[in-house]
């Protein structure tokens, strides 16, 4: 193949937009942190935890309304997540990334071991409510709500170094965090989609006390799913 | 619902494991630059980029494979990742994020604007060979092969801060991204799977230079599809 001519200008944006880019990327560094002592990094540790995602629904549509106004998208956009944020740090989460318009976030895969899967589903019960609560506040003068859905599952991951000396993350790698990123993409609006693991460990509590809810069992693959439907619900799996 | 028992102690990891994880989480601080100032943070900015994901396939049975083993589970990756975060590099792309095992990078979002369609294909072929190079190397000692997957959109993005004033990343959304993560789920080991306007901004160099090139087109809801098969092919679009 013949190589691409990369020697071709194209200043494609205004000097006011190159500016400011160059600021921000100034201002998040993206190279991790200095592992020329890449062997002395520590050895990833295996530890069974909590992952949890959460993810807007229509958020592409948003996108496109915002189309020439990319401030206000971030605007609304950050208004949101810092409900998420909140939310999952009140309940000793830890924010990984965020993904999109969402965020991964991990309980148990800090050394805080304690109850995680209790954890992250008091976080997911938080956020939607406080996403609901920010709609209330504010979906009248957007013209639009905000509808959020959350995948939870629990389970053995590595956290570990993942990279090379020169561009590096801590990475939270296993099956947990593969099935908690393809549940957020099943969650409806105000809904909770979780493993059966994570449904057991929380049922008596769910049943008894969270009058809406409205877990229904289904497959996907070989994957026991249960929902949890936060605002009315939209009846069983599809 | 009753809050969980949060001070419930669970000191299920033994204490040279947690001595580790507080390590590894000292060395990749997450909490983002301190934005404390953060109504002066840059406004975010809208320039057309292109977006490539890699995935390795078959890196769950992988991780089952070395339960045991997390060390070396990550030492496979991070050899695989090397290559990857190389090509692209080479290519002038920035790798924002790690996404489970493989990588979300930009091409065109930080100010370098030339011919960012070619770059990301360049990248895209250089990595799928470059993991090729390690297999041939390693995959015998292995015992097994990894095998990479990419995914490449164009089109409008928004760059700016995303988060709050106490956790804050560096995002990049649009339809674009999108639409690459969900490309890369697609793609077949070798195989670059492309949108219409990555394609036909690529297509003469392809037909000509890429003898073992099989891009094929299908459709994806209303996305147009090209596959390219750099090992050789599988067909058609599934």
């Amino acid at each position: 193949m013949a190589m691409p001519d990369f020697s071709r200008p194209q200043p494609a944006l205004p000097a006011d937009d190159s500016d400011r880019l160059l600021r921000l990327r100034q201002l998040f560094p993206i190279s991790g942190p200095d592992l020329t002592a890449w062997p002395r990094v520590p050895m990833p540790v295996l530890c069974t935890a909590s992952i949890l995602f959460t993810d807007l629904r229509g958020f592409t549509r948003l996108t496109e309304r915002f189309a020439h106004d990319p401030a206000g998208l971030l605007e609304v956009l950050n208004a949101h997540l810092k409900k998420v944020l909140r939310s999952i740090s009140i309940c000793g989460g830890v924010v990984e990334k965020f993904v999109g318009d969402g965020v991964m976030a991990t309980f148990g895969a800090s050394g805080d071991e304690a109850d995680h899967v209790g954890r992250a589903m008091a976080a997911a019960i938080g956020l939607i409510g406080a996403n609901e609560a920010l709609n209330r506040r504010s979906a009248a003068d957007w013209g639009f709500r905000l509808d959020v859905g959350v995948g939870i599952a629990s389970g053995d991951v590595v956290v570990g170094a993942v990279g090379s000396a020169d561009r590096s993350e801590l990475g939270v790698l296993g099956d947990a965090v593969n099935v908690a990123a393809r549940l957020v993409t099943q969650a409806g609006p105000g809904e909770v989609l979780m493993t059966g693991t994570v449904y057991r460990a929380m049922e008596a509590m769910l049943q008894s006390e969270l009058t809406s809810q409205s877990a229904v069992r289904g497959r996907s693959g070989r994957l026991e799913i249960y929902r949890m439907s936060l605002l009315g619900g939209r009846g069983d799996l599809a």
